[in-house]
C-alpha cells in the first residue's frame, strides 16, 4: 500500500493527483489535524510528528511513504531516511527536478511555509543541479490559514497574495515553485499576481509524478494488495467542520475521514 | 506557585497582566507551541493536550492553575475541575462577570476562535448571569495568525478585522468581549472599528483580576513560596524566532524560552 501524510489536508492535493494520475491505486492518507500546521514549528517538532505519522501509516500496511507536506520534507526527509528502510517518496525532490528543467532563464523563485523557507533546501538542490540558476525565495505564512478559511475569493487574500509576490517579481523570476501542498488550490490567483509568463511548479503534481516513476521501475510494489487493501482510506489525527469542507472540496466528492488517537 | 497555560504565546497577555497587578507573584508559564494553536482543533484534541500542560505544570511546583487561552477554557475547563483537585481560574468565567456588568443595554458582543463559538459557553454563562441580554458571537480564525506573523498594522488586518466585526456593528453592541487572549494586541485596531461607545471587555485582564482576587481569599497559596521558586519561568513546547519576538513584545523585555518536551 502507498502511505501518504501531511499534516493536514493540503496534502490530499498530492493524494488527488495520484489518483488521477493512478487511478487504480489505493492509498493509504495520515493528516496529523492534531498537530497542524507544521510549517510555524521547528524540525525537531516536525521530525518528531513525521516518525509518529510512518509508524502509524507502516501499523495500516504500507511499504512506500509519500512525504506530501513541503514543511515535513524540508525539514525531516533526510532524517527520516537514516531511520526507516521502506522507500519514501518527498514532495521537494520531485519539484526541484521539474523546476530546473522548466526555467528558461534560470530566475527561480519559492514560496513555502517558514518551516520550508527557513530550511534553504530549495535553495541548496537546485543550485546542485542547475548551479548558474537565481533563486528568490518567500516565506507565505498567511496563506494556508487563507485557504482553510476557504477565503480563496476574497479582496483580502489577493491583496496579501500581492504583496508577498511582490518581491518575486522584482526578481524577475520565470518559473514559481509553489511550495506547499495547500497552494495548488491558489494556482489561478497566483498566475494572475505573478503574471502570465511564469511557470508555476505545482509540488502536488510533481510528487504524484515521482511516484508514479518509482512504481513503473517497482511493479511488485503496487501488485502485491489483497482484496481489502483495495479501497483508499483517509485518518486524522483530529476533524473538525472546516477541514471535512476542505477535503470534498479538493476529490471533488464526500470523503469519510476517520479519526485516529496517534 | 501560579501555573499558566495557553496553546502558544497569547496567554502571555495573561501573565503581563497578571505581573502588573501582582508584581511579587512569580508564575510558571507553559505555551503548548508543539500543539498550538487550539483555536482551530476539537474539544477532545484539546482537552488532552490541557492534561498534558496540567501535568507539567504541576510538576513544576503549580499550586493553582490559570487556564490563559479561551479556547481550552471553553472546551475544556469543566472536565479539568472534575479531573484534578487543585484551583482552576480559567479566562471565561471572570471575563463573563465583567461583560455581564459592563453592558449598559444588554447587547453583548462576542469574538473568539473557532472552538470559542462553537462551544457556546460565553452565551449560556452570560444568559444565566443576566437572562435578559442579548449576544451575537463571530468566529474570527484569521486574527491569530495575523497576530502571530506581526501584521497589526497592516492594511489588510484592517480589512479583515472590518469585515469580521460588521455583523456585531449590525447587531449594535454595546459591549465587546475579546475572547481570545491574543485579541488585546489588537485593542485599539478592534476599537477604531467597532466605535468608540463600545465597550472592550479583555479577557487577559479579567482573568488576571480573578487570580487576585482568589488569592487575596486564599493568602496561604501565594506565601508558601521558596527562594527557588520567587521568579517566573516561561517553558515552551517549541520555539521559533516569530513566537521569541512577540513574547519579548508583550513584555516590553527579553523573556527566556525554555524549551521543553511534554
Amino acid at each position: 500500500m502507498i502511505g501518504v501524510f501531511d499534516s493536514g489536508v493540503g496534502g490530499m492535493t498530492v493524494a488527488k493527483a495520484i489518483e488521477d494520475l493512478c487511478p487504480q491505486l489505493p492509498l493509504i492518507y495520515f493528516g496529523d489535524l492534531a498537530r497542524s500546521p507544521y510549517g510555524s514549528k521547528s524540525s525537531e517538532v516536525i521530525t518528531t510528528c513525521c516518525c509518529r505519522n510512518i509508524d502509524f501509516l507502516i501499523q495500516q500496511g504500507a511499504t512506500v511513504v509519500v512525504i506530501a507536506c513541503n514543511s515535513a520534507a524540508a525539514t525531516a526527509a533526510e532524517t527520516l531516511r537514516r531511520q526507516y528502510t521502506l522507500p519514501i517518496i518527498d514532495v521537494v525532490t520531485a519539484t526541484v527536478e521539474k523546476a530546473a528543467m522548466a526555467s528558461t532563464a534560470g530566475r527561480i523563485g519559492i514560496i513555502g511555509t517558514r518551516a520550508t523557507i527557513r530550511s534553504k533546501i530549495y535553495e541548496a538542490r537546485l543550485t546542485t543541479v542547475r548551479p548558474a540558476c537565481r533563486i528568490a525565495s518567500q516565506a507565505c505564512p498567511l496563506l494556508v490559514p487563507l485557504v482553510e478559511e476557504d477565503w480563496l475569493g476574497k479582496q483580502e487574500t489577493k491583496m496579501i497574495l500581492r504583496r508577498y509576490l511582490y518581491p518575486l517579481h522584482q526578481h524577475q523570476i520565470d518559473t514559481l515553485i509553489l511550495g506547499c501542498t495547500h497552494y495548488p488550490l491558489l494556482g489561478d490567483l497566483i498566475q494572475a499576481r505573478i503574471g502570465k509568463k511564469v511557470r508555476l511548479v505545482d509540488s502536488s503534481a510533481e510528487a504524484a509524478r515521482h511516484l508514479k516513476e518509482f512504481l513503473d521501475k517497482n511493479p511488485e510494489i503496487g501488485s502485491n494488495m489483497t482484496e481489502h487493501e483495495r479501497q483508499s482510506r483517509f485518518f486524522v489525527s483530529d476533524s473538525t467542520g472546516p477541514v471535512q469542507r476542505l477535503a470534498d472540496r479538493i476529490f471533488g466528492r464526500p470523503i469519510y475521514l476517520e479519526k485516529v488517537d496517534v
